[in-house]
């Protein structure tokens, strides 16, 4: 009913949201502030962006259907299909008119938008496959306005980030691969200075983050409206994957007029834009982390955090009273409204009337992380006794030693 | 460009964020299970829900252009349009498809899924208004799907979480105003045994829960396909604004052909679907609440929580520091990756060189919960002097004790 839209459950949604906030926290520590925005915009607007010029056959139309006609009247100036809109494939034509919304001085620079906007884009039939090609997908979106002065110090935190990021997921070193492309032979827009300057200052970055030689040039290979950096992965089966994207743009600025007030007081300043993206397709950066775990999520990831056994029917209270305490003060009943922040986690119950060993390998097979086994013995010490996912050597613990290893857990995005 | 979507710029983002998270939070605690769902389905789903023949209108219409045509020969069911599709106007039918993807028993039920997508409905541009009367909104949706016998204890539920939630934000009692909406005289689906079944029970949890005499009928306003409860609140100067809403439905489980597994093997029972929101429109209810608070935003929800004042130029550093600490890890320059839980606090620094007096006036102005000043004595004493936005009292604080005294707050919803 709806090819190439993903539907997540809910343990998909677990795993979803948990990088979303993740790479909202990283957009705070870098100065990114969020705004969300439309998704269907009028016609004109992607004519004005250049995306009807060239894209036009990737996006999907979207049409209304207006009783009152009144935008007709608003919007008589000529242009094709009144009730016409787009839905939008990217983020940028909207950063671009809240920029633009404002007046704005050298001192507000570098301006720094994130969106984690659905995007639309009418891959074919045919290309569409799991969660790696699809139509409907979120990207971890940013979009910085600045000064030609401020690329350094921008791209190098953006390089920082992308580091920091893929580290988390155990990915370092020789398993990114930087690749610079600059500015095409013929066609192209803007002057040699800014190119010249934006790629000299793009070098001195890569050479200062990533280290010298350890990053590729493709020469030529810049989009038409300026040079970009692209980052590969090698997962843990050395297969690449694009992810990351570092581009500059000369074009959009000028197309929707965006303009700065600058030290000297002159006001028809452009910035730079940079579009950049770390996971790059949320949908497809989850692909390369189902591949790259083989199912094995790790704790902080993982939509199963830990089930409570109780080792027979007697034991079942002792099992539930275990859970609420590990899922933390959204489950607690002393509690009338949950709380809106904490740590809580994902612990379930398996009470069912069965054997114990068959439990446990139902509880491995499914993927939790821990497995809490609840008997007589263990209410008795006020302890449980408890086995990772991957090692049979069972341990007791109170339950709050349990949650205080959890949080550390993930703290440590272990 | 996009008329009747909200464009949120970032302290909108902010509050926005909070209101979800919230939400999220109060929908765990009643056994809610967050699903992310396409925005666009092929014209036959919304034919199938009978969305297209009763509000067609209503809905944008969505063009694909697929080169490949291979959709051509899967979908030749003789259905029109074969590339189009339907923005969507409301989450019930993807939900409908989750639950009919898996086999269901008795044991699974109550299933409740939440969503948070963004809804287009194609409303005349005359009635466009604010942030009451859009295009694009998103709503607190969440869909119940159980047994005729579990109605009683799911409303119950549903209509406390309703309370508690509104109670945060000052609305109780008799300024809350509910409504059942009976079967209608003539035209309805299903057998008057369920209604009178599914009406007496709502009947019973709204005497338990709201008590006798205090909710009114509205006899024979149902809906076609169930009764339902509607929910008005009464803000601060006594508008009543309609938000909550709780509707039984017969109909859609009959159209997706949704059943489950009964106690006694029978495979062919159709759950019952309850629709409820408790913001309803989180756009509306934002709407309402900048009335309510009159830009005086509690501290949780308020996106600037503090600001520090250096009293002079010398004191900047220091205020930085103050900054850093009341913030949270998540601009903790020690912390390599932010981490993705804990408490992190909206905190500027306007260092300005400008009169404390005026700084002082301009972040009340802005609505700043607390303005906190620094000068000499202050960073002698290893305390900041601070100051809510409502009382002109100072205080004399450690930053420790001010960021404590703010998770208390936000723990509270104060």
């Amino acid at each position: 009913m709806a090819p190439g839209s993903i539907f997540f459950l809910p343990h998909g949604t677990r795993i979803f949201n948990r990088l979303v906030q993740f790479m909202k926290n990283q957009q705070i520590k870098y100065g990114f502030q969020e705004v969300i925005t439309p998704l269907i915009y009028k016609t004109k607007l992607w004519q004005q962006s250049g995306h009807w010029d060239n894209y036009k056959e990737d996006m999907f139309k979207v049409l209304g259907n207006d009783p009152t006609k009144e935008e007709d009247i608003i919007d008589d100036d000529g242009s094709e299909g009144l009730h016409d809109y787009g839905l939008k494939p990217m983020n940028c034509p909207g950063h671009c008119l809240i920029f633009s919304r404002f007046e704005r001085s050298y001192h507000d620079l570098p301006v720094r938008f994130s969106d984690f906007s659905s995007l639309h884009r009418n891959e074919a039939s045919g290309a569409l496959s799991g969660l790696t090609r699809v139509r409907r997908f979120h990207q971890d979106d940013g979009h910085i306005f600045c000064e030609l002065g401020q690329i350094n110090s921008e791209i190098k935190n953006t390089i920082q980030m992308l580091k920091d990021v893929y580290k988390v997921f155990g990915i370092e070193g020789d398993n990114i691969e930087y690749f610079l492309s600059t500015r095409p032979e013929e066609k192209y827009i803007g002057d040699l200075i800014t190119w010249d300057e934006a790629e000299s200052q793009l070098t001195d970055v890569l050479d200062e983050i990533v280290g010298r030689k350890k990053w590729e040039i493709r020469d030529g290979d810049g989009a038409f409206y300026g040079p970009k950096i692209d980052v590969l992965l090698k997962d843990a089966f050395g297969k690449k994957h694009q992810v990351g994207t570092i581009q500059l743009d000369f074009n959009l600025p000028e197309k929707f007029h965006l303009k700065y007030r600058s030290a000297d007081g002159s006001d028809l300043n452009r910035p730079i834009m940079v579009h950049r993206a770390v996971f790059g397709s949320l949908e497809r950066f989850l692909a390369i982390l189902l591949d790259h775990y083989q199912g094995k999520w790790p704790f902080w990831l993982n939509p199963r955090h830990a089930i409570v056994l109780p080792v027979n029917l007697t034991h079942v209270e002792a099992a539930e009273g275990i859970q609420k305490q590990l899922v933390g003060d959204i489950l607690n009943d002393e509690v009338q409204v949950s709380p809106i922040t904490g740590y809580n986690f994902y612990v379930d119950v398996d009470s069912r009337n069965d054997t114990i060993g068959n439990r446990i390998k139902d509880a491995i097979q499914k993927g939790y992380s821990y497995i809490i086994m609840v008997g007589d013995r263990d209410i008795e010490n006020g302890t449980v006794a408890i086995r990772s996912r991957d090692n049979r050597k069972v341990s007791n613990m109170t339950p709050i030693e349990v949650r205080n290893m959890f949080i550390e857990l993930e703290c440590q995005y272990k």
